[in-house]
């Protein structure tokens, strides 16, 4: 077994570190050797999940420093685990002094301590988004590998905003604004709709999509590995996840078959309902995946709680914290999908490195008829 | 590692069979020692998840009969592997000769053969959801020993049944028609819209949901063993599920923080939005959990598709089917969230056995607000 | 986590059954699609462990007719799960009444007793050597894809009985006589021996050796998942073992390093001290292992013990039982050294498959230099 | 699956680096809450196992300063991942700089090639012992936990060094002199064969045992995760071991059953043999472990091999090295022992924590009856 603190059976992400502890790193174990990788390489995706990076989001600075202690010689990873070390440089701790004695509502105050009878209550500890940096620069090394030799690509965007989803669909604009939204026409909108919200004092949900191009068929392993489940499995367990969604997702249950299947030409699958997984294996086609986020409970609006004597008090965040933390886990979201591909890229030729070349069904017209198809 | 047909850490159930081979069968290992358990005691929930039950089910006919091959002393459970066998009787390969060839729509036909080069086409093979049979047997064991040992109950229902959803909410409801349907009124009106549906020759998708109650504060392994995390491993991995939701699922993307969080007053929380877990880790309130099964692609009207060779064919369900597989998944989807709860105490007093008592939360009002709470 | 009755990370072996109850069986997961199998295939491998092989070994008689369940399609794997069945035919669980309530010396009775609160006292249950039968089942198919796909043969013998050891060495000479010898000029005394042994109603200790040929340099996973610890783990888990040595074992502690290493030249390797196995990677040459195995605790002579009540009594075994125990373990040993090498080469690939073909030592002169090599 | 660099099922330690990288790690993952732990808890251990002790080992002299990164607040263990970080400080990579091209004989230099396709060669890289200090590291924290909540105490020594073995045996003389040797008696002949090997340039192998007191029955998973075979796994895994045995190992081969055979009286097991386990669940009484480690390969005296193009070369090791690495293994294989055990006792937990209590054999005689009975 795995600790719970691995990620991922053959491509293995060991995380560690607190909110506001001395730093936060991780170990990665089975990766790939002969992959070039420098300390740079880690800036641009800890950049994209950073704090700061625009009034909408928390206003915590962390230069995010990676410092690669192991795994790497002459700029090639070795096959040895990788340790990866991120100092924490602005941790305010004090910020959380007060909340140190009761339970935030909608945080893990209390079910940590209902646990393990002990809590790092400076700035949620264990259970902040802060351990999920980690995750992001892991992947950085998968999604390299990915793409250089399987030719997997994988890129995220912001598919809801609270009571917002896009109108139109523009992959390419999402790199281009602070929301990572498909709809550059709606930006204004967002903006002042952010505006209101932070100034309420208040928090909003999101939907976050991702999409694997290039994956080849045969990824999966049924009945307990498929991919479909471990994709869900690293989704759900991003903060504040409380839905997982492939391909059509919960629209779904309203759907015939004859609607739903994906129908097969001679020049390949003719729809992408499924999302790119039939049966738990890759299709050939796109790999479509969705995580909805809850509103952070992170509020400045008071909120009722009891202390660890189950006294009534009141709760105020005044720490730093997202009007929207969707917004940031568009990265983590790429990250989990990469982490999970790059790991049944290993099982799949594991087991079956010696089948030989199938008929493969062309992956035809991919997922992006939007609305419908997303 | 547990090679991909085993679920659980320590509670591990690997099931093998195929739906028209000799047999299916599981090993339920790491079973705690002195549970009661005889043969007859699979009954139940087996027949609740069979074919046959009703005239909008598949009428395929199998015993069913579980013969108990190990682990069992005079009647109780030894702590050694327990070995689970039921002969298949009912399986009408020739169904099935005629698609061997070809790929249809919406199944794994394709994927299987892209993956391991080979697949057994009779009745889909490892891919058919016969294999759940065997999560069912195996929750049995686990059910009974949360209910004795942990006082832990869990029940599921169908929360939609294509473009339905219930009107009101009566959980006891659920056991007395063949839709464990919560809401008795609509009855009628479901078996018209089956009926029809079942003339049509098509099929539709439902959402399950299912509730353990009981559930001690502390279950679940941040960070990548989240009792939700699991939770979606396990329900996305049955059979046709494209979305998994805890709580409040979907809904949470357009709430506000300050409507989402749980608060919490000295009669316990005051709501439940979150479904009994937080930061990964259950509150000891309800845990509510929620799947969408798609269509089943199994049906009468033809279907373009490729011939393993690229040719275009029509393919036609002759086999039997279900037009709402659904309808039986509600103890397929009870038998993983158990088999995921009995895992996970286990987990927690390996870890945590000798942690001193906590101040505890009251679970306080449950989710039982319908429909807003649900 | 794996349940403790599976064997292997990626080739994955869970067993489950008792010596006296209704079958034994496995589940092969992970097992590489397209290797052809057929129930006979199983035949040899189980004579060859059988007891009643001679007048040496416990006269009970079983079938053990393999049955395969699932995973076999037109006689080739596909991939999923290979269920494995046994009857068990023989059992004459009346011989073990009297020993229900006390503890044999030397065995496990009592321990299973501390550990689970109950047991299975029918031909010791679990911890019967019985068992060991779907190891070697299991390794059938292990070793023909060893075999068939890497050009691996494995072979064992008896390098120690009781107070004899070879006196020369010829592999060829181990098949054909009941000890599994590799020096026929030996063979009658130790007939004389194990005559005398009998009837003086004990046992002897045994020595067993393995040696796994056409090994590629390579396998074997730094730091915990080394070829040899993993081999160690394999060997060390069988009935009655008590030490597993690698290459020169235990004589490596009075050796000089100038002896001990391993010279490389022009043409290969110089010798084999290391036993194939270097820094925890097969080097390319033989790998040699060896387990010792106790003398069996199943014999006529009268022990001292006490009931479960703590009462002193005196056991006598009166059930079938081997004066030398080790003679039937040769299949075993092979076997598992064949699934640790399946499991390393799936391993192996895994991480490193697509890693550039290396300048490759010969595996030059083996181990075979007896006695003094071995 | 947890990945090659992590060892333990429940209670796992992950360690990264390199001898001569910038620092070497671990993450302890699963363990128990409320332990309490200081950076200055780690000094005993690391020192006993420290380089430069005394002239007969290696004059590298490292600070082995650990820094807690995580997973400990206030002085106590949360139960979260625990970060532990050693700086290299004294890595003369220069020393290996000629060794690059080459691969010293009984080394790992050309099996890391093989494997990865690329090796760190600076002081054997991953392969390098220095790795052990973090199992050290990682002991000191289950050594307390077992001592503190389970009464269990382990204690190490050599009980062989090349030719020499112990007249006679006082395990309180072990801590009080460089061998780890039992018999002061021998000291000033070790002392004058130590100096002799020195001199001469060469190296010799050593036993090392290691006993564990107060280990309750019940321990161990048959009959994959055995107590034995886990011990043999971790302790074939520790560098340059090439023979485990479990209380009389290899001479089991020569002894009779009557005379093997651990007999109950009603003050309990009259003898230990088995080395605490029989059925490989540990039987409440002392368990005992030996492994022998090989003379080390860095020696002084030239040796054959090839460079990576094959060419003959003579390789002499420069650097600093020990004439027996065995005198410092002795903390690495008691911190072995603890972590199997550690792991055991949580999972044992997790199986069987709701046994009822059951009669228990006393321990009765130890395993000190020196020298038969070692």
């Amino acid at each position: 077994m795995s600790g719970a603190n691995t990620f991922g059976r053959l491509f293995c992400v060991t995380t560690f570190g607190e909110s506001h502890g001395p730093a936060i790193g991780c170990v990665i174990d089975g990766c790939p050797p002969g992959i070039a990788i420098a300390p740079e390489d880690f800036r641009a995706d800890l950049d994209r999940r950073a704090t700061g990076r625009s009034r909408f989001t928390s206003q915590r600075k962390e230069a995010d420093e990676v410092e690669i202690l192991s795994g790497v010689y002459q700029g090639l990873t070795t096959g040895t685990p990788i340790g990866l070390l991120i100092r924490n440089t602005d941790a305010r701790s004090k910020d959380y002094a007060d909340i140190a004695q009761s339970f935030r509502p909608g945080h893990a105050d209390y079910t940590y301590l209902a646990k393990y009878g002990i809590r790092d209550p400076r700035g949620g500890g264990r259970s902040s988004a802060r351990e999920t940096t980690m995750r992001v620069a892991a992947a950085v090394i998968a999604k390299r590998w990915l793409a250089e030799r399987c030719g997997i690509r994988v890129q995220g965007w912001l598919s809801a905003l609270g009571p917002y989803t896009p109108t139109r669909f523009d992959l390419s604009a999402v790199e281009h604004n602070p929301f990572f939204w498909p709809d550059p026409t709606q930006l204004p909108e967002l903006e002042r709709f952010m505006d209101g919200l932070r100034k309420s004092g208040d928090s909003v949900g999101a939907r976050l999509s991702a999409l694997a191009e290039g994956v080849p068929p045969g990824l999966g392993e049924p009945i307990y590995g498929k991919l479909d489940a471990d994709l869900a499995q690293a989704l759900m367990g991003i903060n504040a996840v409380k839905a997982v969604e492939i391909g059509d997702g919960v629209a779904v249950a309203a759907q015939r078959g004859s609607e739903h299947r994906d129908e097969i030409g001679p020049a390949g699958f003719v729809s992408n309902h499924a999302g790119g997984i039939l049966g738990g294996i890759s299709s050939g086609q796109n790999v479509l995946v969705h995580a909805t986020i809850k509103p952070t409970s992170s509020i400045l609006l008071p909120g009722a709680s009891v202390d660890s004597s189950g006294n009534a008090v009141e709760v105020v965040t005044r720490g730093r914290h997202d009007p929207c933390v969707g917004m940031r886990a568009v990265p983590i979201v790429e990250a989990m999908l990469a982490l999970v591909l790059v790991d049944h890229v290993l099982r799949h030729r594991a087991q079956c490195g010696d089948v030989p070349p199938q008929p493969r069904v062309a992956a035809g017209s991919g997922p992006f008829v939007f609305p419908e198809g997303i």
